[in-house]
């Protein structure tokens, strides 16, 4: 854990920490965890046994990352995003759960963050989805079904209201092409299912 | 307070916490605060002189339960839920209410929390509501309006959209009666009011 | 900064911040914040270099004001708001927006809650708006444009649904006029511009 930042007030418990990545005020990344290198993790995070986080990623304050959470490399979680990780909550405590809770692979559904995304302010990521690469959550969306790389999704529920760059621009498509007019990277249209060209 | 468990970087100035319930790190509870057995507090939660937690609740990380909340017991709160207790929120500093919040008679509304309903992650309740047993409110949903037992309410503001059995599984009725085909329960609705057989 | 409150527990390392104020558990103020008089920051609280509090606010727990941010006099923020400073966020660590987050001024917008105002528990302030003095955001409401004085807003995206008054009553327009039915305050409207009448 060479040159890693962990703040005098933050808990660090786990010894999987890339290079370059600094933990903030008040954060918890338990034991177990593995993150990546040259990310930055803000104040009043939490951080659980098993989630999984790539390198340069930015997560903002106040984010907790469960179990069965993986963000891939180059992810913006900003601040106050809410990832989950069952559908159907009870108090594992309640008697009429007891059989449901004994078991994780009974409840437990795992979320994926492609590499690039960004996930906007307050964003409710429902347990079980996958957010493509390069999208983008909108802040307050309330995130129930998988997002197509690029899209660009808000509301609750979410649904798709245009698509961005891998530089965050918004795309205007002609057709099936579209060109971004910040960074100049083409992509290609097919249904749902956007791509950048070369 | 035997076998309460305190992590050893959570502030609680409460001595009314029952038996085998934990509070984790950077969580605060306030002096006054009583808190049932076997309950789970997760990190970052503040819990307000005034609050009432009853036995078996999992309250998720990042909570806030105020003065006149109150859960029953087996409730669980996801992660980043918000509770209010004013309708009509003002600085309390300012000169132009200085008479409201002179008296919380003025101002405080009660808010309950039934036996083994659930709030799903970021779903906020308007001071005053009731939310009735083994209800469910999904992530992301505001409530403005009390919500009837067994309920499953979502959306913004919160409206209902189906109906959840005490195991938390989705029930289909058939006319006025439903069997839950994850435990067997059986249930009678006449309008928004269901309950349980027997 | 005599008689500033500053719990034990909280992080402090501004200098500037006014008499009267607390600061409670948990709460983080970087260096350079400065803060008006009279103020209440709650526990879990995160308030960034460049960010500005004017006096008599109140602001509950877990909120985060990140540079950009300017309450003025007197604002509310509810528990767990989220203001924004940035309108299309990636990781500033990806290669693709190394040249936008090389110079604040390509990203950052400034946000102006304005005097009196009060924002509802979980409302989410896009970058770059202002909302007007005195105006209510509802719990939840995800605002995306301005908000002007006097309004309430709600919904996601936001849109206006009354207005209110200086003390945080709903206000009934007859016409281009109203009186506060609690305070006597009267007012004019000329399209969406409301105003108090001497």
């Amino acid at each position: 854990m060479t040159s890693v930042f962990i703040h005098p007030k933050a808990l660090v418990e786990a010894d999987n920490i890339g290079s370059g990545t600094s933990v903030w005020a008040f954060a918890h990344i338990m034991a177990g965890v593995r993150i990546g290198k040259n990310c930055n993790i803000g104040d009043h995070c939490f951080v659980e046994t098993g989630a999984v986080v790539g390198d340069n990623c930015t997560i903002k304050n106040g984010n907790m990352l469960w179990e069965g959470i993986t963000l891939e490399d180059g992810v913006f979680v900003g601040p106050g995003v809410l990832f989950t990780n069952d559908r159907h909550p009870r108090s594992a405590r309640l008697a009429q759960v007891h059989d449901r809770y004994s078991a994780k692979s009974n409840w437990l559904l795992a979320t994926q963050i492609g590499r690039g995304a960004a996930l906007g302010a307050g964003a409710i990521i429902l347990a079980g989805v996958a957010i493509g690469e390069y999208a983008t959550v909108g802040a307050g969306a309330v995130v129930t079904r998988s997002v197509p790389s690029y899209a660009l999704v808000k509301g609750n529920p979410a649904a798709i209201g245009g698509w961005v760059c891998q530089c965050g621009q918004t795309l205007g498509f002609r057709g099936s092409s579209a060109t971004c007019r910040n960074c100049g990277l083409r992509f290609a249209k097919k249904g749902s299912l956007v791509s950048a060209k070369g």
